[in-house]
C-alpha cells in the first residue's frame, strides 16, 4: 500500500501533422500537450476505494472487503494483458452497470476497475517502469475504445513527440517544447464519418488524392526533421518553416474535404495576428492549434486569445512536446491545480 | 480592299486548371471566356487608316499614302512570321514612338501596325483560315509580350477549351459552354514574382511540392475527362465533380502560396450561396471564377453578384468554352455592343 499521497500527471495529446494520411499508411506526428490530467492517489483508512473524476462528474466508492469477496480471478494479474470482451462484461457486473451501458462515464469507471483490480493484484507500481505504465494505459484504452492505435497512451506516457506509421510507434529524441494555442471551435463531428469521407474521395479521385497524401507524408517528415534540428539549437528560422508546414497541411486537409468554415475562421483570425494555425485530429470542426513563435510579445498572444474567444471558441495557451507521465510534489504544482486536487 | 463593314469578335481567356503547375511541365486547361473583343473593320474614303481602341484610350490615324512612302520592306510579307527586335524598333520610328517607350498603349499600336503592314502587303484575310489567324495573332502577342506561350492566341482563335503542356497546345473536341462568374478582386500582383515564389517553394520543399503539382496535374486531366463526358450528355453530376475539382485546386493553389485573403473571401462569399470558386491565372489577387450550375435560379445568381460587388469586387456573368473568333452581322449583336461600335 502507499504510505503517503502520490501526485502524478500525464499530458494530453494533439496531432501535429499526418491526421487522415495515417489511415492510408503515411507518417503522423503526435505531440504531448501540456494540458495535463492530474491524479492524486491517497491512502484511506475508510476501507473503501474511492474514485473521483470531477471533469466527467463521476464519484464512486467500493468497499475493499466487498471487492475482495468478488470473484476477480477472471482477471489475469501480472504483466499488462488485453481485456477480453468476457472480462469487460463481468466487470460491468462488479460495477453494477447494465450490460448495454456504454456511456463515457461507465466506460471510465470500467477502465479504472480493470486497471485497479489487475494491477493491485500484483501490488506493483513504479514510476520508472514507463513501459509497464504504457502497456497498462493501452489496456485501459482498449476497455474504452475497442481498437485504439496505441498512440494516445504512448504520448501520455513518454511525452514529447511520437511518430506513428502503420502501427509502428516511436518516440523522437529530445523534442523541443513549443508554445501553442489550442482552440476548440466546439463544432461537433464524427471522426468515423470524416475518415470514411476521405476514403471515398481517395476512391473517387485516386490520381488526385494519392499524391496529396504523399505531400502530407512529406510534411510530417519535414516537421520531424525540423524538430530534430531544433533539439540542437532552436532558431527563429525553424519556427518559420514550422509555420509554412502548418499552412500547407491546413490547405491539404481542406483539399481532403475535412475542413470547416469555423476552422477557416480560426486560421484567419490568428493570421490577422501573424500566427499560423491548422486543424488537429479528425477536422470537420473540433480543435485547431496555433504556433506561438518565441519572438512574440505576451500582449499579442493575449489579443489573439481574446479574438478567438470573441468568435465563441474556447482557447488555451499551452505547449506541445510536453513531459510524459510525471510525479509531482504538492509544492511544485500550480496553485489552481493544487486547490482542485485538495478540494476533491 | 473591304467593300463593306466587317464585324468580328474573339473571346477572352481564363485558366480553368493548371496555373503554376504548367510552369513545371504539368497539363493546364485554358478556356475561351465569352467576354469578347469586338472589331469593326470599315472602309474609309478619307485616305487614312484609323485605329480606335476605346478601352485603352488609343485613337490614331495614319495617312495611307504616307505609310506607303515609308520603307516597310523590312517587313517580310506573307505567311505569319515572327517580328524581329529590329523590325519592332523600325516600327517605332514609323509610329513616331520613342525608342524606350513600352507602355501598353504604344505596344498595342505597334502590334496593330505590324499586323496591318504585314497582312495588307498580301491583301489576304479570310475567316476560314483560322490557322493563319492564329499564327498572326501569335506574332501580335510576340510584339507585346516578348515570350508568349501561344495559349492566349490559340484560345481566342479556336475558342472552347485548350489543353497545354510543355509547349504542346491542343483543342478539346466539342467542349461544353459553362456559365460562370468572373470576379476581379482588383488586388494587383506580379505574375513573375508569383511564379518565382512557387519555384522557390518547390526547391525548398521538393518532397512536399512535387506530389502537390502531380495532384494539380491530375485535377486538370480529370476536368478534361469530365468536359469530354459533358459533350455527349451533360448532367448535374458532372457539375458536382467540376465543383469538387475547383475546391481541391483552390486549396492546392493556397498550399503553393499563391492565394490571397481577398480570394479566400471571394470563395467564402460564393460558398455562402452554395457556389464554388477558384482563383484563375497567377493568383495572389487578380481574378477568380465561380461555376454556375444549370439548376441555379437567376435571383440566386443576382444575389451572389451583389454580394461580390458589395466586397468591392468587379463581377461579370459570362460563360467559358465560348466560340472562338467569329464574324457577326450587325443585327445579331447585342444592343450595347452594337451601340458601342457605332459610337466609335
Amino acid at each position: 500500500m502507499l504510505s503517503e499521497v502520490l501526485l502524478v500527471s500525464a499530458p494530453g495529446k494533439v496531432i501535429l501533422h499526418g491526421e487522415h494520411a495515417v489511415v492510408h499508411g503515411k507518417v503522423a506526428l503526435a505531440v504531448a500537450l501540456n494540458l495535463r490530467t492530474f491524479l492524486r492517489l491517497q491512502p484511506h483508512s475508510s476501507g473503501k476505494v474511492c474514485l473521483n473524476l470531477p471533469n466527467i462528474g463521476v464519484k464512486r466508492a467500493w468497499d475493499v472487503a466487498r471487492l475482495q469477496l468478488q470473484d476477480t480471478s477472471f482477471l489475469e494479474q501480472g504483466d499488462a494483458t488485453a481485456p477480453t470482451a468476457e472480462q469487460v462484461e463481468r466487470l460491468k457486473e462488479v460495477a453494477g452497470f447494465p450490460e448495454d451501458g456504454a456511456n463515457p462515464e461507465h466506460l471510465a469507471v470500467l477502465a479504472f476497475l480493470y486497471l485497479y483490480l489487475s494491477i493491485c493484484g500484483k501490488q506493483r507500481w513504479t514510476v520508472e517502469d514507463l513501459e509497464l505504465i504504457n502497456k497498462w494505459a493501452f489496456q485501459g484504452e482498449r476497455v474504452i475504445h475497442g481498437n485504439p492505435s496505441g498512440v494516445d497512451n504512448a504520448v501520455s506516457t513518454w511525452g514529447g513527440v511520437i511518430r506513428f506509421q502503420q502501427g509502428k510507434i516511436s518516440s523522437l529524441k529530445r523534442p523541443p517544447a513549443l508554445k501553442i494555442l489550442l482552440t476548440n471551435t466546439k463544432v461537433p463531428r464524427s471522426t468515423k464519418a470524416l475518415v470514411a469521407s476521405v476514403r471515398s474521395r481517395l476512391l473517387k479521385f485516386p490520381e488526385i488524392v494519392t499524391p496529396l497524401l504523399a505531400s502530407i507524408n512529406a510534411i510530417s517528415l519535414e516537421c520531424e526533421r525540423m524538430l530534430g534540428e531544433m533539439a540542437a539549437s532552436p532558431a527563429l528560422e525553424h519556427y518559420l518553416v514550422l509555420e509554412e508546414l502548418i499552412d500547407m497541411n491546413q490547405h491539404h486537409l481542406n483539399a481532403l474535404g475535412v475542413g470547416h468554415a469555423l476552422l477557416d475562421q480560426l486560421c484567419q483570425v490568428t493570421m490577422a495576428h501573424g500566427l499560423h494555425s491548422k486543424l488537429t485530429g479528425a477536422g470537420g470542426g473540433g480543435c485547431g492549434i496555433t504556433l506561438l513563435r518565441p519572438d512574440l510579445e505576451q500582449p499579442e498572444v493575449e489579443a489573439t486569445k481574446q479574438a478567438l474567444t470573441d468568435c465563441g471558441f474556447d482557447c488555451w495557451e499551452t505547449s506541445i512536446g510536453a513531459p510524459g507521465i510525471s510525479v509531482h510534489s504538492a509544492a511544485s504544482l500550480d496553485a489552481p491545480v493544487r486547490q482542485a486536487l485538495v478540494g476533491l
